[in-house]
């Protein structure tokens, strides 16, 4: 069996193995949620950090909780690439060193350890392999960036500029020298598992915060002899932690603007990539265009020409090529998911609900809303209408005000409509009820019988006229 | 009684009179709305500024009108912490100088009089009681801001760099010199009223707009010995004034952003801080969340883990805990109020509209509309339909399309849905009508009598069917 | 007859015609659309340089089409001014001289050549009628422009800072010190004719990409003694041409904050300039007031006072003075237009479509639809209705559900609802049908013939009751 050039270089560094720190409180996220549970891009924290692990092909996955541990772990699950990862609980928490404490007996001595973090989501794969080829199995390798302000990080101290790394010094630690540097280490390390837990057994807490440091195995390294590494990058967004609402919303922007460019790199048209958002996957084919102010969910796939109005969203769908989606639609497929078909026309102000499955230039236009329903080729509902457990034939015309009565106040039944039917304005189709190929309903009528192909039925009283009447008259206000 | 910190430190400096000036014509809005009119976040500039005037404890607030004059005192009544200020006409106008004088006439000699400027709308409370402990009874007070580009305000001019300060001159009649500096009178001034009447008798208009200026105060004040000090804000913001729907717009989204960014702190987690406005007040429990694009006006509270979907529109609503908003519902209260019951469920395409009391659980669904109505808890109107002037009862299920018909053309009537009533599809609830507990109403029947508890309650005519019915030929075009 | 100075200017410089070079493939776009079809506010970006060909009173415009010619060719029919321009085909393409170099036979000898990009949407008039009075019927003129980072542009070479241009020198044959001249070539040129094609004869392709370069006939301009001058601009934005979509985006959102600036400084209120888009007219009155994340589309005209709600979407539609439109308002008159009369209100959540033509004070409410029908003054349909083909009279009030069944499956036919009649709940008006002046129908009713003025109409069975009705059981799951 052949193996890939990545393959075999990962076999020379052996097996990676990812701890993820996730006890944190966050406090000033001022929520009830722990804060790796936060969500960007419409996914939690850590998942966004359990995707990359799985990533790199991580051999084993812990997490280190506390706070909200049962939430957190519970929310794990099936997270790194469908497994769920193994968990230490870090209780009390006595800071970052004492985390990957917890974390070692689960850790083999053979493998690279990558120590990341849960409230650092946009940490990505390739940084992460640079990092741990940089640790090629016997150094220490740390991610570091440089920033304008580094307040209230630790700093990278080095012998010399450009210089060995000698130390991390955390802010509340530092000198005013030490404050003056501007590379902080990300929190983000690749280290052999073998060093790492000789030094963390070494650690101590005499400093500022009274906490194991994480960071102290640095120094550690350094009295040791061993190289430590430091990984520049210069991506802020990849070591952006989250603390703060604030923190959480800028971040999203900035995710959301990565994920616009990138779509339009791939040749999608967005009218304003600052207002346009996507929470999971988007999947388009060439020429589609999306106008301003569109919210994507889940997994969404959009063909060929497919053309997307201001103000939509949509979630768990397929598009197909050719299809126009008027502004102010709300597709939501959940998990029985949307299909709309080739050049459909669907809006404005329409909603499909899961199990909603449009063919070929179906039309559903404004204030319908169609579930568990399946419209074949060239059918119509245009205006005011409900289908809902409906099988509806090829060019059926369904008017405007009609209803789909399919729950009786205890179970759901199935209406079908036939091919080429016509069912007038405000009728009531009252389920179980086929209405037979070709016929016709007469606007207003409640059906609750199945009709004959061919036929013309008409529920519906006579007018009657009751000439010169008088209209009740406004009353005086008492 | 015992007196705060606060209340003793006014005690000391006395009272503090206001003058708001609100004349000016604003020729650059290109309006017919006079300028302090104009709304920042859903309200007139002037309203923020009289509310400021309120919160600091003013004792007289005096508004110097002119133009639009009578059309700024009526939106004035009760402006200030319920109370009407008392207004001074200036015409013709003459000049800031001159406006004040129009207003001395009102305000006791034994006052700190502070100058502001009703288009200067988010001047702080904080600010204005640093700069009336700033004037002490004895000083001249003025706030002060350094721009990078001063042009177009009055230049503050001091005997040396960080001296005291000797006069500030008007853009226009400045000097190549006096130009180049960057620090700018704001139009805010605190002094105590007997000397500010004094240099208000001696003002000229010898300068190049010959107007009479109260920035000469400052020179009067250095001639008579009197301290002058500059009470220097950081926050540009606050001395913003608005001349221009550009500059307006500006101040609007600055506006915007910072309670943007208040709710965040508080814990609110906000999907797009720039797509994002309140115009009025929101209270926000823990864990709220608001996508993008929403708007609140009024005041609006929302519970404990509500959630609010994109594109939401609401005002003078209370939402309670738990309850979810989907995206496009279209809330607003008015003066009857809306209220959203614990993990009630609305929209999308919902609209609430004035008098509607949803209790617990409730649910309404898209194109549904409700008005002064209340639903008891776990009441249901998913779809298309309308309630107004209804009363429903617990786990009511108001079918699709239905109708509560309370308006005959002259007079409004009540509609009463008992508990566990299932109103079917289509139909119509002419009031004034009771609908006894536990019936249930036929899909597209018509009920203008009140039925009894328990009854099926059915107004169809039965389906009569001609087969192979003709549909009628598409014409010619002629 | 008189001339105006700007006809005499002209007729001492001769007249000009235009090149529009339109040929190039935009593979960066990665559509199958040719890259000068891509729209920018809502038009093609070649359909901005047409225009502003006319606008500068072009006598020849020549498009030299090649990738997608076709496609291009049919574009154009029209687009300048009302006239079409002619097409030179360049096949295969080997540059922009060789490109100019199809369009010389269509180029009379005695005027003056401007040559234009149709991927440079935004160059203005007054800077092409500049760089024609700079050009003067004897030099050459090049529009420039100077950029922080000028890399990828052709560099304009100078013999001294400040001096006479030499040549132009394209990125990739520029040496270092050619690299860091930061003022750069726009593409855009205005020469004599006879000039030119002397020139653009002499051209040869031994360059880094064997191209026939437009800009060598600099260097031919100087070694014959033809003055060259640089017009230099500082607006960035009329010389930004589009290569990808995500340039395309950036200049989109470039263009309108101008578009929303030009409107406000007319005295326009915008509540957020970064969240409005105008694609195509807009005409607006005094005190008009738009609200977030609105649409403009086509020809749209807002008379005194009108205000437009959040998140609406408004085409082809003159709305007068002091009507409102609440939010979530989708209106589109298409070719056949929308007028909303004074004082109207439409909205939320309505759906205005050609021929809706409302009278003074028509209200529209939520879930309304209206087509191809005119309403008379205070006419109202204030929830979930639909009016199609209908001719509505004064003070009608239309009931909520109802609505006008226009379509009997093959032909349309027209309701006439006469003035003061009330239309109850629910009802189907099924066309051709009059309902008499001050008529009444009944809620529920379903009424297919003409009514008599005056009287009332009802089509309703009468309820039948059934006591003690077991609703059905929900069935077990099976």
């Amino acid at each position: 069996m052949n193996q890939t050039p990545q393959q075999q270089k990962q076999d020379i560094q052996g097996p990676i193995d990812v701890v993820i720190m996730a006890a944190g409180k966050g406090t000033r996220m001022k929520s009830r949620l722990p804060k790796v549970l936060h969500r960007l891009g419409g996914r939690a924290l850590i998942a966004h950090v359990a995707d990359t692990a799985a990533r790199i092909g991580a051999r084993h996955v812990v997490v280190v909780t506390g706070h909200g541990a049962a939430e957190v772990e519970a929310a794990m699950a099936g997270a790194v690439g469908g497994a769920t990862p193994r968990f230490a609980r870090q209780e009390p928490q006595l800071g970052t060193g004492h985390a990957v404490q917890q974390a070692t007996p689960l850790l083999p001595d053979d493998g690279t350890v990558v120590v990341l973090s849960g409230d650092v989501p946009l940490i990505g794969e390739a940084t992460l392999r640079a990092l741990v080829a940089a640790s090629a199995g016997e150094r220490l390798a740390l991610l570091t960036i440089e920033f304008d302000d580094p307040s209230g990080y630790g700093r990278v101290i080095r012998s010399a500029a450009g210089g060995a790394v000698t130390a991390i010094v955390e802010h509340k630690d530092a000198n005013e020298a030490q404050r003056a540097v501007r590379e902080i280490y990300s929190g983000v390390m690749a280290v052999p598992a073998r060093l790492l837990k000789g030094w963390l057994a070494r650690l101590d807490n005499r400093n500022a915060q009274n906490e194991y440091y994480l960071t102290d195995v640095v120094k550690l390294a350094a009295a040791d002899g061993v190289p430590v590494v430091a990984h520049i990058t210069t991506d802020a967004l990849q070591v952006a932690g989250i603390n703060s609402p604030v923190q959480l919303a800028a971040l999203e922007r900035a995710w959301q603007l990565r994920q616009a460019n990138a779509l339009m790199e791939q040749g999608v048209r967005l009218a304003d990539p600052a207002r346009f958002d996507l929470r999971g996957t988007l999947d388009c084919a060439g020429d589609v265009e999306i106008d301003v102010n569109c919210v994507f969910e889940g997994a969404v796939s959009l063909g060929e020409g497919v053309r997307i109005g201001a103000n939509c969203v949509i979630a768990n769908a397929r598009i197909e090529a050719g299809a126009v989606i008027h502004p102010f639609t709300h597709i939501d497929g959940e998990k029985a998911g949307v299909t709309v078909g080739e050049r459909a026309l669907i809006g404005p102000f329409a909603r499909l609900r899961p199990g909603a499955q449009l063919g070929t230039e179906v039309h559903i236009g404004n204030f319908v809303e169609v579930k568990n329903s399946t419209l074949a080729a060239g059918a119509k509902a245009n205006h005011l209408a409900y289908l809902g457990d409906a099988t509806v034939g090829e060019r059926v015309n369904y008017g405007a005000g009609s209803i789909t009565a399919n729950y009786d106040g205890a179970n759901k039944h199935r209406t079908v409509i036939e091919a080429d039917v016509h069912i007038g304005s405000n009728c009531v189709l009252v389920a179980p009820v086929t209405i037979g190929a070709g016929g016709t309903i007469g606007g207003g009528s409640t059906v609750n019988k199945s009709t004959e192909p061919g036929a013309l039925t008409v529920a519906r009283s006579k007018p009657v006229s009751f000439p010169n009447w008088k209209r009740p008259q406004k009353k005086p206000k008492a």
